[in-house]
């Protein structure tokens, strides 16, 4: 195998010579450009044709692996040739994709900062697959599929010949699903996987519960569901849940479930006294009480159990507890109730509700602390804003109106040592319109655009304040999204993130630069079956997404 | 049959019992409930059951209309009973629906005007259906279905019994789709349909061609399409656009073509001579002409030629030929270009490029007059605001930045004897973060939301100008749709157009009062199959939306 420099660059665009507005470089797109981009790729001149029937993939002495197995199925049998076109068989060589992976077969999902590494080398005879692990393997094929292409004018499927070296800039890359404001169903839930893993996202936060319903079952407290639910058919079984984690497990995917606390807690209602009574201005209790009740001891017998029971269910070694906008409830819940002033009173916290905060903040670090099954445990923001973290806590950043506000918080929080993962720039439920990925918005926060530019490390500190700075995380809130709207409007949005998070930097600076490759992957995900959307203006894709047949309206 | 008042007030609600947020009354919806509010409806106190087998329809004397039987079709066999339910058999008398129409069959499409009233009148043993036209009978089909509801403590399908009379506030109730900036495939343009005609909307404005593509295949002009189209794949061959009328037509809907002249017409560059060659500031020639050449004679006769076929593949009386912002283009193709000055010169215009525009649109205008099929046209405001438009002309409203402003402008236009279509109030295609079809979101013009609240004759006029307001076409501009999301991001928010433009302004004051119907609507068409999304914040339907399932992990 030569590696040759890229010689033609022809071979790299395609002219669509169409009008459009609003670009650079309006009339090209990559062909076989790789998504998110590697730390290092060379391609060579040339490219060889692929037919079904010579293609082969070579497992080593990893056949018998899972998730190699369900790779090597749904490349071979699927995500390689997505086109809608007639495959050409016979007339050139075999063509075999060697795997070779270090490390056994994993019986888990991935764990946190698992090797995702690969070499991926691509010559006109075979290709070549090296990988510390099963995940790292996963990364490569999709890289290599990435490098086919369907040649318009010979009508054949292509593959760019290519030396890849690759290996994530960040360990956390993920999505945050809400299915508390809207159910998603497991089919949607793993549609989002495999465009997720499409695009090496190998993290999925499942913020399970909220305030408005309560989907998760559980066993030992079945009266959580059972009056939380939106109704008997909006809830995820344990079986559920684990068929997620599977399917999510086979693609490279970590699940981390939030279980958001004090606060959003008003679908727990099933359990009595888990809330507080909550009173408006006039002294009159109100119906939706949305905060633990921190004086009940009994409360934390039970959400010990309950977490126990929850890391039964999540092998992820990470837990997310929530811990945000307690304020937006604290006055309602606690300040205005007697028998909560009574307790601070008797423990000396006067008026300072943050002492109680603390104080609930504390006890339900003490509870993680003995789980039977060790996690560590996530907060949102405001546990650091407000309160004192357990020091094996993970910050979650969630706030700012301006990436450069971004950056300082991630700077000061790193410099009191505690890792952070960052969602305030990839914030996307908040739709506008425009190609949000990359231009300003305005009329919206500035941090609620141009996703594809915010840079988590780009903050003075030291090197190990940077290392700290695990990833980040797009959320996608539930309030106006169900399984009706939730994959186009995430997707190729929260592809920029998934560049961001994976790629070099340097590499990565101008959203112009990396447009051409994006329309690529969105006609790729298009003939794969996915809604990804379009977010750069005008454009089409050789293939077009379509839905079935509407009503037969002839008799 | 008896008329009877509301006796039980919860026979029209159904209370969730969640936490839900920025809502006056959160916790209802109706069932039952019509979409659009008819112009007068009084339900009965009691329902009866409806079970497959004893349901039947009486055309009578229509036996062999298609339009009727392609309605008993669909709404026998699917719309009825559209949720994923054991449907129970036997056990209560036969309901008969008998349809009484009093005019023959149409051969044809829905014409400007035709009626759409009916009356519907259901009890407990029967429903009767009587309308003018095959139109109305479709409508109240539809209200019919919308009285259907599936009772989850019985287990059972159950209709509500109800008297009501009906017809539409304004003739043209319609949508635009955009077909240049993005294709959009027949299946997708159909499924619009099909939600148009649930919503009892009965215009598609066709917005064929633009200055990206040119997917109408023109059999005369081959070069059109065959330089213009995005690829052979994105076009409309006469035959797709003749599937297209004729599935509306079973709908009650008309197809009214645009193609928008002077203006906007890059991508009719396949026409040799057509556009004018355009300039930049250095007097450099720019390689996106976007006018056509006034002074080029033979332009005349091709667009002559050229709407020849046009209405001969369109049959709406209606044919709409743009006129938008010319504006944007006369700087670099018309001031710039010393043919065109020279021209203008020759023909006494001075620098006045508006005499250029009069003369291009006189010439155009003549050209209509002469068409063999006669057509009234339709132009956007400009060549109200800029021109003098034939008096036989539509004026189209896009402009204002708030609801009053377009108000003074359809009184200031109809008060010129212009009858007039708006779109202003509802540019679908400007998505915002929030419930915008009844809150003012900011951050976007005020015209950009509350597409409830629009009332196209809310102006001081008299009731001649009042009777010109038309109706209104929401639009859904093609820059950041295509197949793969228009239909989640039309609806329900074209919903809310097609109440205002369909329902009784005075009983349509409240967005407040018109959700729990407009909640029970998008969990009816969400069961039919479509993607209605979710935009009143967090709510659930009792049977969702759902993916076919993703790729199987299971080896």
């Amino acid at each position: 195998f030569q590696v040759m420099r890229l010689l033609i660059l022809s071979l790299l665009f395609v002219s669509t010579f169409a009008w459009f507005y609003g670009r650079d470089e309006p009339d090209r797109w990559s062909v076989g450009g790789v998504w998110p981009l590697p730390q290092k790729i060379i391609y060579g001149s040339k490219n060889r044709t692929l037919t079904y029937d010579k293609i082969g993939i070579d497992l080593g002495d990893r056949k018998d692996c899972d998730v190699l197995l369900s790779m090597a199925d749904n490349y071979m049998n699927k995500w390689l040739f997505p086109y809608p076109v007639e495959m050409k068989t016979g007339g050139t060589e075999d063509f075999i994709i060697t795997v070779t992976v270090k490390e056994e077969c994993p019986s888990g999902p991935p764990v946190h900062g698992s090797s995702e590494e690969y070499l991926l080398r691509v010559s006109l005879s075979e290709a070549v697959i090296n990988a510390q692990t099963v995940w790292g393997a996963l990364r490569a094929m999709e890289s290599l599929s990435h490098l086919v292409f369907y040649d318009q004018k010979s009508q054949e499927y292509k593959i760019r010949t290519v030396e890849i070296f690759d290996k994530p800039r960040f360990p956390v890359r993920g999505i945050m699903i809400d299915t508390s404001r809207h159910f998603l169903s497991l089919n949607v839930i793993k549609r989002q996987l495999e465009i997720m893993s499409m695009n090496k996202m190998n993290v999925l936060h499942w913020h399970l519960v909220d305030s408005e319903s309560f989907p998760y079952t559980s066993d030992k407290f079945p009266e959580l569901h059972g009056v939380g639910a939106y109704s008997p058919r909006h809830v995820y079984s344990r079986e559920d849940i684990a068929e997620v984690i599977a399917f999510a497990r086979l693609r490279g995917i970590r699940v981390i479930p939030e279980f958001d606390l004090p606060g959003h807690t008003s679908s727990w209602k099933g359990r009595k006294g888990f809330l507080t009574e909550c009173f408006d201005e006039k002294g009159e209790e109100t119906f939706l009480p949305n905060l633990v009740d921190p004086i009940n001891e009994a409360n934390f017998d039970f959400i010990s159990e309950f977490l126990e029971e929850v890391t039964e269910t999540f092998p992820d070694q990470f837990l997310h507890l929530g811990g945000d906008e307690v304020n937006d409830f604290i006055v309602e819940c606690w300040v205005r109730n007697k028998k909560i002033r009574k307790f601070m009173e008797e423990k000396g916290f006067g008026n300072d509700t943050i002492l109680l905060e603390n104080y609930f903040f504390e006890k339900l670090f003490a509870i993680v602390e003995k789980l039977k099954l060790k996690r560590k445990p996530i907060f949102w923001q405001e546990v650091f804003d407000n309160n004192i973290p357990d020091p094996n806590s993970i910050i979650h950043i969630w706030k700012g109106n301006t990436h450069e506000e971004i950056y300082e918080q991630v700077k000061n929080i790193t410099s009191k040592n505690f890792p952070v993962i960052i969602s305030a720039c990839w914030y996307l439920n908040y739709i506008k319109y425009g190609a949000d990925w990359r231009d300003e918005i305005s009329g919206t926060a500035p941090s609620n655009s141009r996703y594809y530019y915010c840079d988590p490390t780009n903050f003075n500190g030291t090197d190990a304040q940077k290392n700290l700075v695990l990833g980040g995380i797009a959320a996608i809130w539930g309030e106006l999204v169900d399984n009706t709207n939730i994959e186009a409007r995430l997707w190729p949005r929260a592809s920029a993130a998934a560049e961001r998070l994976w790629s070099p930097a340097e590499k990565t600076q101008r959203a112009e630069d990396a447009w051409p490759r994006m329309h690529e992957l969105r006609c790729r995900l298009v003939s794969r079956g996915y809604r990804i959307q379009p977010n750069n203006n005008p454009d089409f894709c050789p293939f077009e997404f379509d839905e079935p047949p509407a009503t037969k309206s002839e008799l």
